[in-house]
């Protein structure tokens, strides 16, 4: 028989089920250590997402214990809608089966993949079924299911089906069974849920370890987040092919509604000026483009000006949390720096709107010689695994830091130095690399953002540094200035048998700087923080000036001599009228509810030029780069050069 | 209505086409430049995996043209054995359908994907169909196909089905149009194709690339490659499920011969031992087993000894091969030392045999400050992406190369220095991270297999690194003794006025070692290699020298005064009699044949204890690790306790 022929025989089908069955690690079930990561992911994944979908404010236990060897039995129940009783052996038991993956907006699952691959990871290695109970709001009673996969067919085998009283209004709860090893530390349990608290604020995470430990994560943030809307592709990137199937699919009866109702961001005019340029008339059917004219269309969106996509349907972390986050898992390293958070505008690739923001802190108690450390988000779910091939990590690999300061073998790879840099991608569809979701693909747009916004702050890094560089100088500055020059003119006038000469005009012409400099008293679980500013400029000075507190909580009543403390920003402000050159103002207040030494806080100024002051930032937003060129010119123009 | 019942209106079934369509990056297809790799990489897979069932000497032309700005056309043509008419559409267009997914064994396509997303990342690009001509050697004419596939159904739809007279025996040729980038050099379809070529030697690959150029890999192997064996899964490792399943499927009757059919390595005897130590009645009806007893069969697995998978179902590349892989491709960095290729036993995860292979070269003109090279292969087909989080270039990484002589930042890391690292794993199934298939997943296992294989390579450089600092003190002391030492006494003696003292006993006891020295005299595409054989012992020396060449071919009459070629082995042996103490002998050959200078030849030594030789090696094979105690002692010492 012909060979062609024999081989022709062995040819078959193969089940989703069947294919993931015999590739585990695809989903990240590689290691039982992994596994058990990844399944407390895909579940609390899935509560985050129902809570945000039903508008709740999410609260989800996580338990882990211990029932044989490297046998453990996980369970996750959270106080979301809850899922109807007809589709739990579907969400549960069949793989490529969600609500989330034809929706154009950001959500945490996408791919109706996760929560079934934790089943059939569980029923690989144990044998067992997963056990998951529901209730939804509307009705009394809930029901409890076991299920198994049946993996040649990709469907649920539903052992067990019945109602029973659970004493809660609504929510999910999963029992799941598998082989895992627990371990604490990195791309541990405990790691991904306190990166997962960072980003989601506005979550209660309880968990129960099978050692008996016991880890609150409570929410500082009782707003729930508002899901985002879903809306249609973007016109820039589509493809030919999908363009094709868009038009094959559509209601539209005419190319401009279909054009207005197909796509985000195309109004009516616009509709009828991409028919002009296509040469294509508005009223035609659709479903008869042919692919020349489909051509033509995809090359009239890039001739017309199209807005960026809304931020409607994407959620970004936003500055004020990155910033409140950061400050919340770094404890005891305390940098001396943090960057002011940089969120980019939306942009977009094939046709998906994505996002990026980048926050980054220095110094500190951060490590010195050590790589520097990303964490790593993708639509607020932290990424523990594959760093090596991530866009992420790549971007930051892609920089030359020693321009901005760090150590950095040959100008690639991670830096070396006292940094953390976080970077999060919110995007409708993030371009995973694998089912798994650890990493993210290298796709030239996202590229490209994730560049911008790293520069951008890597730009405050080296602005910090070279500040950092002229204080140390003005310091030594300020020393003669102070402390020889009056030496000098006094044994002059001695010398000379002349009267001492009036200094303060020269020392102020000298220094030409407001100094703000900082002194901290450490108590038990309270630090007294004084503040000295002092006018070494040859005018009078007027300007506010704001104090950030690194942690703790302020005590009012303790800041003198005056000062106003915004709750809501969570910072004081001085307004400073007036300060007489050579004078000093002298300010202090308490912080409480310290949980331990009491870092630096950080200072901005606003209302006076910031290249003449040291020890203080200019107000976010205030920000004016163009006054701080002067000191940093010479890099500024080096970097142009660059971009 | 309750906000569970809005959300479950919204489930929906997703169709892996659709999957796939809206993430062509899972499938590698991230950007033009790598989508055309891909495109190439998936359709040579497939034609080499035919030609290999088909025991075809495969003959494959690949041709790229530019179509316009972006959209590029690329055929691939091969001499297989064909696809039947009847199995095109599912073949070409229909995700997750193929002959390789259930079969144990090691072949390169093993899931059922990568031609059909070729099609599909075509059509979504370009809108255009693919294009398959096909034959099948029993059949006079073939047929002509034009493919799309329906992504919501994951079915072909077939736009042309045309029978064909083409002229060839038996084969299939692909044509698909895809939005691409052309470019040459790292990650290019050239890097691609030449490393294919490194490691499927038994392959004529020809190359038509869009600027003209064409590249002709021709096989240096003229014995098709055995396509390796089907097998049954090792019982090693296999999950609980997986024997559950494995249980409900099977026509065996009872336990014994469930255990010898179902499994490998499962003998009689050993399935009645099995069913002993597990308390389980060997006449059992597999169907009926309950979850405890099949947790039992699993855990007497491990309680009894099986034997290590057989490598019947796998196909290492092979010592010979490697060697010969390596020095095709690196040509002019002419590598001063290449280390026997470790092959190391087949092994097992999760119930998968495989096997690692390692290769490596140092020094020559490999550069001395930049990260080590790593070359990764999987089943025969070369790894060019993420390369950052595969187990291959992990495992790399967790080595502390500073034990072998290389400079690593803190003993972990990829390490700087002129050497090269080839790395294949050969397995029935390999664990990709994703469907790219790009990178592989750090299973325990394969970790451990890795470790091992690279320290054992690892050894060798760190002696050969030894060796060549103690020839350089060797050479050091060879010209003291020789050139200093007459002089001393001859001056000694006229002071005393004595005769000059016999030297040679005191040389020959200083030196105590046979120095064979290389000469290479370079002529316009040959070489004429002068080696001379000293003997600076105390004692007659009687050996065998073989001289492997690096390059070029063999003049035989050019050897002189002795020696023997042998053509299979392609080296030169010398058999050296009786050398009496402080003689030479002199040797020569020519090579010709060559493409650039002649580098080192390798020089082997049999019948002598290597200690005693400066400037060859002991004869793989003959390779006495004892002997080289005496000069690498402390470090062995060290290696011992890190083991």
């Amino acid at each position: 028989m012909d060979i062609a022929e024999d081989l022709a025989k062995k040819q078959k089908e193969i089940s989703i089920a069947e294919f993931f069955e015999k590739n585990k690690q695809i989903l990240g079930f590689d290691s039982p250590q992994k596994a058990l990561v990844m399944a407390v992911k895909e579940a609390v994944d899935n509560s985050l997402d129902a809570c945000e979908d039903a508008r709740i404010l999410p609260e989800i236990y996580v338990t882990i214990e211990r029932v044989e060897k490297d046998e453990y039995k996980l369970t996750v129940e959270d106080n979301g809608p809850g899922i109807v009783r007809r589709e739990v052996p579907k969400v549960f038991g069949q793989f490529l089966y969600g609500s989330r993956f034809h929706a154009v907006r950001q959500t945490r699952g996408q791919q109706g993949i996760g929560i079934s691959a934790v089943v059939l990871y569980g029923q690989l290695t144990t044998g067992k079924p997963v056990k998951i109970e529901t209730k939804i709001a509307s009705e009394d009673v809930g029901y409890v299911f076991e299920i198994l996969i049946d993996t040649i067919k990709n469907r649920a085998n539903v052992l067990r089906e019945e109602p029973a009283i659970l004493n809660k209004k609504s929510g999910v709860k999963i029992e799941v069974n598998l082989k895992a090893k627990y371990v604490k530390g990195k791309q541990s349990v405990i790691d991904y849920l306190q990166n997962t608290a960072i980003v989601n604020p506005h979550a209660t995470i309880i968990f129960n370890d099978p050692d008996g430990l016991k880890i609150k994560y409570e929410r500082v943030w009782d707003q729930p987040i508002e899901p985002p809307k879903e809306t249609k592709p973007h016109p820039l990137g589509v493809e030919i092919g999908e363009i094709m199937k868009i038009a094959s699919l559509t209601n539209a009866k005419k190319i401009s509604t279909f054009l207005t109702g197909e796509f985000s961001r195309i109004s009516n005019n616009l509709a009828m000026e991409i028919c002009k340029i296509s040469g294509i008339d508005s009223e035609k059917d659709p479903k008869k483009l042919t692919l020349n004219e489909i051509k033509a269309l995809k090359d009239a969106f890039t001739k017309v000006k199209i807005l960026p996509p809304s931020s409607e349907s994407l959620s970004p972390i936003g500055d004020t949390l990155i910033k409140k986050g950061l400050k919340n898992v770094l404890g005891e390293l305390r940098p001396s720096f943090y960057s002011i958070p940089v969120t980019r505008n939306p942009s977009v690739y094939s046709g998906n709107p994505f996002v990026v923001e980048v926050g980054l802190v220095y110094g500190g108690n951060i490590p010195q010689d050590e790589p520097v450390k990303i964490l790593r988000f993708a639509n607020r779910v932290p990424l523990l695994y594959q760093a090596g091939s991530c866009a992420l990590t790549r971007a930051v690999e892609s920089i030359d830091w020693r321009k901005y300061g760090l150590e950095q073998r040959g100008g690639q790879g991670i830096p070396v130095g006292p940094m953390i840099i976080l970077i999060h991608i919110g995007s409708t569809r993030v371009p995973y690399t694998s089912e798994a979701k650890e990493a993210i693909a290298e796709i030239p747009e996202i590229m490209n953002e994730l560049d911008l916004a790293l520069k951008e702050s890597a730009r405050q890094i080296r602005t910090f540094l070279i500040k950092k560089e002229v204080k140390t100088k003005l310091t030594e500055k300020f020393f003669l200035v102070q402390k020889i020059l009056p030496k000098i003119a006094e044994k002059s006038s001695i010398i000379l048998q002349k009267p001492v000469p009036k200094l303060e005009p020269v020392i102020t012409k000298i220094m030409n700087v407001v100094w703000i400099d900082e002194k901290i008293e450490q108590n038990k679980g309270s630090a007294k923080i004084k503040v000295s500013v002092s006018n070494f400029t040859p005018e009078k000075k007027s300007f506010k000036l704001y104090g950030d507190i690194s942690e703790g909580k302020i005590e009012v009543k303790s800041i003198k001599p005056f000062g106003n403390y915004d709750e809501k920003n969570d910072y004081i402000l001085w307004e400073i009228n007036d300060l007489e050159p050579l004078k000093e103002i002298n300010l202090e207040f308490t912080v409480y509810d310290l949980k331990s030494e009491y870092g630096e806080s950080v200072y901005y100024i606003e209302g006076i030029n910031p290249v003449y002051v040291v020890g203080a930032e200019p107000l976010p937003g205030d920000w004016n780069i163009e006054a701080l060129r002067s000191i940093i010119e010479e890099e500024e123009e080096e970097e142009n050069g660059e971009e």
